[in-house]
């Protein structure tokens, strides 16, 4: 099977076992007659697909009994909503804004309570995280919100922010299980698989179950209550079946890879490989700086359009896809979620270097 | 490939032939390199899957330019709230209860305006469709909403009811294009997938565009304005991709089987079977009255809960799956969806003789 080297920003590459294992049994599960997704979400076979799914992702992470695992629908931009929905008490919440994503998590909470920014590295164009040190968090804000990887702008959170007590909120989309996970530095973490974790249609929530409150006002939608599905087991209504066993399978692919500690440790070398040929570049240059760099997403240029846009022209021609950057920065953007393989890393490498060789300074 | 014979009531049985089309596809789409798991929303290739989707499922059921198909998440629960929340203007709402289904959106709706029934079939446990004639419906209402099949009792509704003007609703998640399909008698129509056209985490809605609103109050979230996906051509977020592709290959082997004029006859042939049998029959008995049945979803029982339960038993064990019925009804359910082969329901059949022939009354 030939496949392309895929630096999608997601829907993303997959783990090539994870693909053939799906592909063998998608017509008959098992030898059970039916396949995955003809099965009733209330089966045993599916209940079992199910529970084994959530097992894993528990273990990865080692998630304490006090969290709930919630598998649901309508990947972040639902969550932007369901987030100050369900957490609002005092009416407060606190955003630092690392780009796009964080600012519409903060405008959507805005139709439900008081969003303020505590930091923002707008005035560097998102090129860093911003200083975390002081942030003037209001004690009695309801969360605070983080984006903890910014797909568009290549930054990352390294640390997380002392919020003195506050609930933190984290979108972890883009980096979600690429490393290891301290669940307890967080109130709730919500995240859409199709990244790291699987394909698209399921996103999941981690949240500290004293969070999730029952006396939500009426007008707050059934199926916008963390507590419905906590309550059913994420089975009020019926789940992306499919993709719930899409991210089993990844799961069980990082145990037997290590964990979280071996993906971090396969995700910094791929990392590594293609910032230090960045930094060494004549012609190319990493857009983000050295402290706030994304392990997941790395955005870089030549700084001038029309060689980005033949560089991008080439590298699809050689099987390097999805190398363009999102429209509002240009340039280029590759990710290195979780199942890409670090070949594919060498082969932008190369790629690179060798478009340097054509383009002499 | 030894397949039972799938009598769920969703998600359910799939056409075997795109099954396979999709387990061959699914490690490499048609040889660009990747799976279509893999495939940014983005991108061309995914764009010409969803566009290909999109014009077969307005070519099935003739869906005319001025209304709208949308590819969303959630389910017909959300559509439970999405509905009211994006359709109220005048604040009220008529509902024809049908059982759990109807009165879920009519208790959902309840929170966002006056939602009223003005027929039930309750007094009669559900068991036909209530008299459609001189529905006291408001012609100040926003809309009138049915259930056009429901799956838990087994009634469908053949013609449909006159709402003078008043824009009828319907979710037909269990019905949808399992016969043709007037779509002009509708304002809005929603339904998952996972019963008749694909697998679980897609839902769609077919709305005439006039209906859906821009100038919604500022506590609708973004993602539950029909006008946000509509805008967006339903790639506001990232869409269910696997799920949409599932759904296009369901849609293709729906055309190339005579579209939904096809379907219908082949699904009334495997119904006919089924009801005649159990009309036949000295020991079974439809639940349903005869005008009311659905075509979908066939109830009976033998009055007997513990014949009925050796009755299910038996039936897993040949290969019968999915029998047992809905927890507050009791008794059997078959759910005859699309693409559960005739050849099921003559096995049915037999085994419905075979028992009878052990079970003398």
């Amino acid at each position: 099977m030939a496949r392309i080297h895929n630096f999608s920003a997601g829907p993303a590459v997959l783990p090539e076992e994870v693909l053939l294992e799906a592909a063998r049994d998608l017509p008959d599960y098992q030898g059970k007659g039916l396949s995955v997704m003809e099965m009733s979400h209330r089966s045993a076979a599916f209940g079992d697909i199910m529970a084994q799914a959530e097992a894993d992702l528990r273990q990865l992470a080692d998630i304490p009994e006090d969290y709930a695992l919630l598998f649901l629908q309508g990947g972040a931009h639902t969550q932007f909503s369901m987030v100050p929905m369900n957490l609002v008490r005092n009416g407060k919440a606190d955003f630092v804004l690392t780009g796009h994503w964080a600012q519409k998590a903060m405008d959507e909470a805005g139709r439900f309570l008081d969003a303020r920014a505590v930091a923002s590295s707008e005035g560097t164009g998102y090129d860093r995280i911003p200083d975390l040190k002081g942030l003037n968090i209001r004690p009695e804000a309801d969360y605070v919100h983080i984006c903890e990887n910014n797909t568009i702008f290549g930054t990352q959170f390294h640390t997380l922010p002392d919020t003195g007590g506050v609930p933190l909120v984290g979108d972890l989309s883009s980096d979600i299980f690429s490393r290891p996970l301290d669940v307890r530095q967080y109130g709730l973490i919500y995240a859409g698989t199709q990244k790291n974790l699987g394909i698209a249609g399921l996103t999941l929530v981690i949240v500290r179950k004293d969070l999730v409150r029952e006396d939500l006002p009426g007008t707050v939608p059934l199926m916008l209550g963390y507590h419905t599905h906590l309550k059913a087991g994420s089975r009020y209504n019926t789940p992306p079946t499919f993709s719930i066993y899409m991210t089993g399978l990844v799961a069980r692919w990082l145990l037997s890879g290590g964990g979280l500690a071996g993906a971090a440790q396969r995700n910094e070398r791929k990392a590594r490989l293609l910032y230090e040929t960045l930094d060494e570049s004549p012609l190319f240059k990493a857009r983000v700086q050295e402290d706030s760099r994304s392990l997941m997403n790395v955005v870089f240029s030549t700084g001038d359009q029309a060689l980005d846009e033949r560089f991008v022209k080439g590298a699809e021609a050689r099987g390097l896809s999805g190398l363009k950057g999102y429209r509002t920065v240009g340039g280029m953007r590759a990710s290195l979620y979780n199942a890409l393989p670090y070949d594919s890393v060498v082969a932008l490498r190369d790629y690179i270097k060798e478009f340097e060789g054509e383009h002499p300074c």
